[in-house]
């Protein structure tokens, strides 16, 4: 009896693999140009870490954390999204002390979420994120917002929808949130159970609630754009300019609320807008969240990021048709017919790759008819046979498969001569 | 308060982190040359699937599992190790069906064993490791090891030892399992528990034991190497004949067995003889394991790989001394001088990393003198300075920082002048 991938997960296989490497490896490049450098994080985080900064009154938190007790009777939880435990690490290693300011990071990696498995969405998906601290300029945020369109764009989306918000300060949320609970207190009873609960603890996320969104009261909501103060119109307004300056085309959505509790002034959201992507369009969600490293006990300190799935990334890619290029050929198959000279390609392999050539030979004792099948399936640039005549007369046949043309070559030329023709 | 790190885990942090980039991203290279296609298996399976395959009486089935029940009631396992799961998704996926065999595939990523906290030891790690499935040809155990061998070598190792040692096939091992039932059944008292168990199910497993190591009966044990039948010395025999053609040193280790269960003819290990590398030298280990397929309900098929931890392998390049060159300079450090300026130098990043520049500016709303000091800090190859006058005169101060030379650049010029230059 066989075991099965555990439901909701999924095994990456080669021919398909080589998307999340061609997107993975496109993200560090340009981390790379945008000085963004990578920090890696345990799997597993203490729960609290989640409880405290992701928000208790979350779906994540009530509902889709893997949480365990280890062999020490810790509480641990399979992280669920990347930037508390990047907060936590920034914390704990006094990054606020760097020499470096602000420090600029990045992560990608699995992360974990027990939901529903249904099309295209499972329990473990890789995500990418970036997060900048300690500035709060907000030529940050436009670079964070563009880091992140330049990725979606170098792989070729085009069907691209970005949308900015502003959660205002302290003191214009603040404002908004008399507002909101103004608004809806008197009818609270007409929405759902947790979004009676929200009116108490964070109005705001109502405007997100999916099983109330068609309610009358929620189009008519207060906007936070109407209580934003001087600062943070001014905050947004710069914003709005640079992302102009960098021609990234953006809308407004006063509507736009991040489902995590610690967001403020810059919230933003890409989506794609492909025909026929399905329902949930969002690709990459991110904003401001100054505030959350002194929650996590570090001093006050302002940051920025976003996350965005690469299995998402990967859905929009399909959508849009954008041609990946996932096939490498091979430069070289080595043929050999006879025991000695068959012992000999083992030598003339390790050869060729020693070379910087990719190259294969046949590890099933096949017939000379089905080698030749198997270089053709790698698509081998070169196939050169060797048999035990041609061994003893220290020579091997190339053949160049697109022309067809065929040379005997010397033996110890053989490396040389394929580079060259390479 | 703050929220730590779980005990035995780390955090890899920019300065570090690009230790493991390096040597994952040379695997990755090597394996591209080599022809393995990376699996990604997810990070927990069925608790199931390790006891099968790692084996019930291993220490790591045994004490080290991070184990735990998810919200459907299903026991799943943090993976210990990286076969069982390629293995699992090797026949989830029929892959002996697949038109290109043997299957070569790699992996890397992280794995989870619950061990005491110890220098250089912890309960994450991260694994690369590769498996070859379908063939039983000695040619590629030698491929399999010369992988290995060369990804070491191509990081600057030196100080390396490679042993291998043949288990042989079924009827041998039932050979030498009966001889060492032999030889230890009479004073099996004088071991440990655990070896006492081990008689029954896996003597074997005897000569590993780390608390008895020192036993007189160990040392005069039978060695497998006596055992081989015809079929397994040969098989033997062709593989180091293989390894000398690739100019692959090795020695031979009679005493060499592999930790876990299912392991037959080939096994290896790559030790660092390294002074002052520590009391475990190995760096790497692998084997043929023909049997494990059928056993995970495939069909009968021959199997090799290996697995190395990129921990070890960095600490292994740090007792050598080997430089990894981790420092990457930066092209440009924008330095402005008024609000104009400043604001201009967003749109002027943006250009420089369009155009596939490194390039950074200040955010921190820095004086002049910071803002050099910045530049410095990053080891930026050139600064540029803008400053109001200059913007209203279209141009931009250009300062070489190796040779102190500076020029005024028009700014429409900035670009282009900076590739040429760089």
């Amino acid at each position: 009896m066989s075991i099965n991938l555990p439901r909701g997960t999924q095994d990456i296989l080669p021919g398909q693999v080589e998307k999340w490497q061609a997107i993975e490896g496109k993200a560090r490049e340009i981390c790379k140009k945008y000085l963004y450098r990578e920090i890696r994080t345990p799997i597993f985080e203490h729960t609290e870490l989640f409880l405290r900064s992701v928000g208790e009154t979350t779906d994540i938190v009530q509902k889709e954390m893997y949480t365990f007790t280890d062999r020490g009777n810790r509480s641990l939880t399979l992280r669920p999204e990347g930037t508390a435990s990047t907060v936590r690490s920034y914390v704990e290693h006094k990054m606020f002390g760097d020499a470096q300011q602000p420090v600029k990071l990045y992560y990608v990696g699995p992360m974990f979420r027990y939901e529903r498995p249904q099309a295209g969405r499972y329990r473990q998906f890789v995500q990418f994120g970036i997060e900048a601290l300690g500035s709060a300029d907000p030529a940050i945020d436009a670079e964070v917002i563009s880091l992140a369109m330049t990725l979606y764009k170098e792989m070729g989306l085009n069907k691209l929808k970005l949308v900015v918000n502003s959660l205002g300060d302290k003191e214009s949320r603040s404002a908004h949130r008399e507002a909101l609970v103004n608004h809806f207190k008197p009818r609270i009873n007409e929405f759902c159970s947790d979004c009676q609960n929200r009116i108490e603890k964070n109005p705001l996320r109502i405007l997100d609630c999916k099983q109330d969104r068609n309610h009358e009261l929620m189009s008519s909501a207060p906007a936070i754009i109407d209580y934003l103060n001087d600062y943070s119109r001014e905050y947004f307004e710069k914003l709005q300019k640079y992302l102009t300056d960098m021609d990234v085309s953006y809308v407004v959505d006063p509507n736009l609320v991040r489902g995590l509790d610690y967001y403020n002034h810059t919230a933003f959201e890409i989506m794609s807008v492909s025909e026929g992507f399905g329902a949930i369009t969002t690709l990459c969600g991110g904003g401001r969240y100054n505030g959350l490293v002194e929650e996590m006990g570090g001093p006050e300190t302002p940051g920025i990021g976003f996350a965005l799935s690469i299995e998402r990334f990967i859905a929009a890619l399909e959508a849009e048709k954008v041609d990946m290029a996932l096939n490498e050929s091979v430069d070289c198959y080595l043929i050999s017919l006879g025991d000695a000279a068959k012992d000999y390609t083992v030598k003339l392999l390790h050869g060729l790759r020693s070379h910087g050539l990719k190259a294969e030979r046949d590890y099933l004792d096949r017939k000379l008819k089905a080698q030749f099948k198997a270089a053709e399936r790698l698509q081998a640039k070169f196939v050169a046979v060797l048999g035990d005549n041609e061994l003893n007369n220290g020579v091997i046949n190339l053949k160049d498969q697109a022309t067809g043309e065929q040379r005997e070559v010397q033996l110890n030329q053989f490396i040389e001569t394929l580079k060259s023709l390479k």
